[in-house]
């Protein structure tokens, strides 16, 4: 283990931010060796640090580049792919502690916090002025605004209010040479300078530190109504997806869960959910009422023609939340069954979603595998996840090239890597498949360029 | 004059690109040395070449980096800002020959169009499908939208749609090296990768070439309501637009027009404007009809409750036009008044509206100068444009000066430099009031990344 916190660094750090905010115990260094990425390996830091002000991140930053030693920054830890995973050794930086809602700016509908706020936590300031923040990851009530930024997190209202790269305006960062620097800020039309709030959020901490956030926010909807349609045939409920869009409805929600995942959920959390279903889809419309009963009319419409066996609309707010409850719930459900969970979310242009879940079918029965699938129908955006045991060393084999066979597939239907999740650790070798030796090489100017000793987040997204 | 083209080097790029596709006579040339930007000089180029695959413009580019000779890509010449000037001599690639719409992918809601198509046609193309690409600038006849999408350009549908950058998903660019890349692709979430599309758009063409583009399309509204408010004093509208917001209604369009304005374009365009008006809002509301009803009821509500003198509602399709009509007029109209015309778009934050009017009335006052203003006034981004004359050397330098303050005034209430035309040569001495030392060479690390040789669209933007 090639360590980089001498003793007389761990001395500076600790005149930095005070010995309140730093830890060296193994026991609470373990909290931080691991994040929500199912199957990575545990990876130590040598130090943990909670940073409270930009100017401490600043001289954070200066030492670690003085010394080379890698940095982390982290949030709520809720990350899917190991990005926050300190993998060569060096600094944990917590934002934890960096957690005020600045301003909500009812006037401009905008809302300025620092990195640490939970989203959720923000939501419930936002409500009684009757706005709020759309993104909508699955760990709204653990993950960070700061955390969520540079992971460009989606959600279930992805596919009407898109993600959070489409509410983030303004944005303070410090830079790998400890400079601090604004980009945007509460304009909703701004096109001076490159575009550098969008170039941090999805960056995952590797080419600066986000400080601060501006925020766009939407007023709450007036009007919600969700729907759970059972079919017994996937393609069928494929077709439905194809043609709600087709007559140009955009729910604000449009999710699958397949057979298996179906099952799962209901058995471990007892919702109601009809065992027999081959799939199911979970639509929420929103907007003013009267628009949205209208959308909901010809969604109810489609989802008969298309043979659905059965259509629960939800009758008040309790009815609605039990729908949602059971779409959460999936992933929770899913990682009870089997020891070691692979959760991927390779996208696809929404049309070519039957053939994704085709082609995740073949895979599974050609390595035999067990792989529930669910998620962002409407976005392309599908979760499979498999189900295994790392423990196993001859199915982790099969597991392995299974996962390369769900990006390929992905990619050949015109699709991505990532549609959420990002990269991090788990996904940076296959970046070259996405984007070739060229793109990869464009993506590599740009880490190069900003963080030239690549202290910030290495080996994560472009594996510098 | 240091010109970089040898006739070595023209007999190279007339080998790339076919003799019929390089233009060299003096009078050809004038045509390129110009953009739509006011009162900026002209700058001849050496020779235009018009390219016809990414191909072309890939050997051109390593001509051009071999040979340091500087490239200047150009749409329409619709740029605001001097952004297609060819101000080194040097190389003008005009991209209007490459103006295939390549697909519209009505299931996914996207077309994908190479960089020389006019924005006008792709819109026609889309009517059929009942699909819209909404980014709508005033030059939506002429723009191309790879021009459009280089600059990041905006519109009038700003306020409820968003601008250029909303709507582009998926690139392929030629970069300064020559090499070929793609980024993003027809998936509404894509995390992979740092976010290289919102980079490029609205890098104004100095870090990348775009060839190709797919775009997000959305279904055009099923209706649209649009009026037409008069007031007596300018506070009065800008209390509206601000309890507009308030009440949670985002109209598509919210404009505004002062006194000024209202009078030359009634010269102009004789569409029946109150000439005795302090100010007008064009208001439209859009979208599923009982919707967009509800919402003009409780707009009209406010636009009386705040003693708007007059409200016209358009009653069908030719007075709705009428509206819009004048709105688009005002430049056309304020441009034929005095020989030079100065038109700025310092943006800021909604709530400063009434703010940054009041001070451009100030301004206006103590430099004794003409200023119409209008523009969207529910974006911030307001059109303050200054008429003068370029030959009386007096009045050009408390027009100087005046600007020098209109961007003041924006910064400090937190606004910035530009809302939709860009920096291009106009602006790039302003960018470190905008971002400071820090930020900036933060933009000029990213520009020299892609760009080392400084070849493409040189002293625009970071003026590097």
């Amino acid at each position: 283990m090639d360590l980089k916190i001498s003793p007389s660094v761990k001395e500076e750090i600790t005149q930095i931010v005070g010995a309140e905010n730093v830890l060296t115990e193994q026991e609470d260094l373990m909290c931080y060796a691991f994040d929500a990425a199912p199957g990575l390996s545990k990876h130590m830091p040598e130090i943990v640090v909670c940073a409270q002000s930009k100017e401490q991140i600043s001289k954070l930053v200066q030492l670690a580049a003085a010394h080379k030693i890698p940095l982390y920054t982290r949030g709520g830890g809720t990350n899917l792919t190991g990005g926050a995973l300190p993998v060569a050794n060096g600094i944990v930086l917590s934002l934890l502690k960096m957690n005020k809602i600045l301003e909500v700016d009812a006037e401009n509908l905008t809302a300025t916090v620092e990195p640490g706020v939970v989203i959720y936590e923000l939501l419930e300031v936002l409500e009684p002025y009757g706005l709020m923040y759309p993104p909508d990851p699955g760990t709204v009530n653990t993950a960070t605004m700061g955390g969520s930024a540079a992971e460009n997190s989606g959600g279930l209202r992805g596919l009407k209010y898109g993600v959070t790269k489409n509410y983030v305006i303004g944005l303070e960062a410090v830079f790998a040479d400890g400079s601090i620097a604004r980009f945007g800020g509460k304009t909703v039309k701004n096109v001076s300078g490159y575009d550098m709030v969008s170039l941090l959020v999805g960056s995952e901490g590797t080419l600066g530190i986000i400080t601060e956030l501006t925020v766009k926010l939407i007023p709450i909807p007036e009007y919600r109504r969700s729907m759970l349609a059972v079919f017994d045939d996937l393609d069928k409920a494929a077709q439905a997806i194809h043609d709600i869009i087709a007559h140009k409805v955009i729910p604000a929600t449009l999710e699958i869960m397949d057979k298996f995942t179906i099952r799962t959920v209901e058995n471990y959390a007892k919702v109601g959910l009809p065992l027999e279903a081959e799939a199911v889809l979970l639509i929420e419309l929103d907007g003013i009422k009267e628009a949205a009963e209208k959308e909901a009319g010809i969604v109810e419409e489609i989802l008969k023609e298309n043979m659905a066996t059965e259509i629960r609309v939800a009758k008040d707010d309790a009815e609605r939340d039990a729908i949602w409850a059971a779409r959460r719930a999936a992933l929770p459900a899913l990682v009870r069954i089997k020891p070691t969970t692979i959760l991927e979310d390779a996208t696809v242009p929404r049309s070519k979603v039957p053939e994704m879940i085709l082609a995740l079918k073949e895979i599974a029965a050609k390595y035999d595998l067990t792989i529930g699938t669910f998620g962002h129908a409407g976005d392309g955006n599908l979760h499979p996840t498999i189900l295994t045991d790392e423990a196993d060393k001859a199915e982790m084999a099969k597991v392995e090239h299974a996962v390369d066979e769900i990006f390929q597939a992905a990619l050949e239907l015109g699709g991505t890597l990532s549609g959420e999740h990002g990269i991090g650790l788990a996904k940076a070798r296959y970046l070259e498949w996405e984007f070739g030796e060229a793109g990869v090489a464009i993506l590599h100017k740009i880490k190069t360029a900003l963080d030239p000793d690549g202290i910030l987040n290495p080996g994560k997204m472009t594996a510098v």
